[in-house]
């Protein structure tokens, strides 16, 4: 069994029209300074201006959209502190049906304002002693509701997907995609739309550099679990799932591994070049790009910019 | 005569045709907050997004695409200490012409580079001793030189209304159109296009408040020079033009002041809900709006977000 054929092309296709009018179709971003620094065309699709400020509404949106009636009508769980709990918020609100999010009591009030504003019902737990993937399920058991993973599921993964469609449809071909990984979602989903439009090309992963290996190697092969080091290094948080991992084994050609320094100079870049606020985590693969980790430079070069929900205070800490 | 006869919609129209490929047709952002905090329907036009980072990059494109060939052989002259410099500087590269610009002598090292960086050559004068409109005469004269002025072109004022034109054309009819003011060309040509589009629509002139004035009236009549507060308060920095001037006391049916806190807020506000910088100057629309100074908030706003040039690490020190 190839687990890439779990979300097919038509999946992505399928979504892309599922959403469409519901999701923003996210301007693409050209840089004639990030050209000439490459002696590349780069392509940056700004997910940061997606609705919730990230790509993560797309595959919520076409799970929950994809529900029965039935379903729709007794709600929606999800588990995150981040932009996940904001997608499937906003994406129940929209279709009719209601959220229950799951979020660690310690959730900056900023984020559980957010959620709350899209009118979903908060149940806080205690991340350090208690096991969301469990007490989620619980809850879901409870009253009926239905859990969207964060990444873990065909629809989700499909909706990430029309990120990079949208790009390879206005843009065309690619030789190489850089994409930032947390769960695994999103480049799963970019992979499988890159590779069915261009077997030839490149796809990337983007991760911070753990920060236990200072002088570690800047790159690791595509074989290695790619959030191994993520995970080995945040306790506690998220870690790419198994479908995921399933899938991007097979689709990732190269991880590269990006320094905190190198994505602040990202974050600088896309202020200073871009005029665009790109949260640490959304802005790695531009980090790779500037920190020259792609060499040789393909000649056409996509990138998803794929958040920017950092905050204007931290921002500007960052930026100071 | 009405001088508003001297720009007509056909020549915004010819402009936006003239630099389809060359400029960059922004994306309108729609915020959900932004919308409920106004109770209206409101149209950011993403201008910051725009080549040099700024509207401007239009007028001068605008104005040296309908020069000579044997102008363009002579080269361009301009003066500016900010985003006209790029704006001209890079329009002359494009249009395979050359560009010399008069510019402060402190003016910071990094607009020096930018314009420098498009291939342009910088002439410096003592900005509290020189007059840069006599010495921009005089070397466009010694040298052969086509002078494009800032603001005072009908050109460059048909080229800025391809921002409001493009936005229209997007989003259809608005009610109110709110332009960011500083010598006045961006809402002349808004302005023409807002009216020929919808005679009944507002146009809004957004302006920082002076500074000596702490108790003055935010709202000023539109029979008044839109920048002469703006003129007293920072002696030696441009003021609006007599042509824009002619054409703008017929357009602008309201003036808006914003005080810098009001500004800071919308910056913050770009930087968190909008995922977008902004400069200060491009930032007055967005902070008229939400200072509540649109009372009583028309249904179908437009606002022009003009620009995203302040530097990341100003940016931080604002956002901090």
């Amino acid at each position: 069994m190839t687990d890439t054929t779990v979300v097919s092309l038509q999946d992505i296709r399928d979504a892309a029209h599922r959403m469409a009018g519901a999701v923003h179709h996210t301007p693409v971003i050209r840089s004639r300074t990030l050209d000439a620094l490459l002696g590349s065309r780069v392509y940056l699709k700004a997910e940061n201006l997606q609705r919730i400020g990230a790509f993560k509404f797309r595959g919520a949106y076409n799970a929950i959209a994809q529900l029965s009636p039935a379903e729709l009508s007794r709600g929606i769980a999800a588990y995150s502190s981040g932009n996940h709990a904001q997608a499937v918020a906003l994406a129940a609100a929209e279709l009719g049906s209601t959220a229950v999010i799951l979020m660690p009591a310690d959730t900056p009030a900023v984020k559980l304002d957010a959620v709350a504003g899209y009118g979903a019902e908060i149940v806080t737990y205690d991340r350090y002693t208690e096991d969301r993937v469990q007490i989620g399920a619980a809850l879901a058991a409870d009253r009926g509701l239905t859990l969207i993973p964060p990444y873990e599921h065909p629809h989700v993964i499909a909706g990430q997907g029309t990120a990079a469609l949208e790009l390879l449809d206005e843009v065309g071909d690619l030789d190489a995609l850089v994409v930032p990984v947390g769960g695994g979602g999103l480049i799963a989903g970019s992979g499988i739309a890159a590779k069915a439009c261009n077997p030839a090309s490149a796809s990337s992963a983007s991760n911070p550099k753990p920060a236990t290996t200072p002088d570690g190697p800047s790159r690791r092969g595509a074989g290695q679990h790619p959030g191994a080091a993520h995970h080995r290094r945040r306790a506690g948080r998220r870690h790419p799932g198994e479908l995921t991992f399933s899938i991007n084994r097979h689709l990732i050609d190269d991880i590269v591994l990006v320094s905190d320094d190198e994505i602040r100079d990202a974050l600088r870049f896309a202020a200073d070049r871009l005029k665009l606020v790109l949260e640490p985590s959304g802005a790695t693969g531009l980090a790779a790009l500037l920190a020259g980790r792609l060499t040789p430079a393909p000649a056409r070069i996509g990138v998803i910019l794929s958040g920017g929900n950092v905050g204007a205070a931290r921002l500007g800490e960052l930026l100071a």
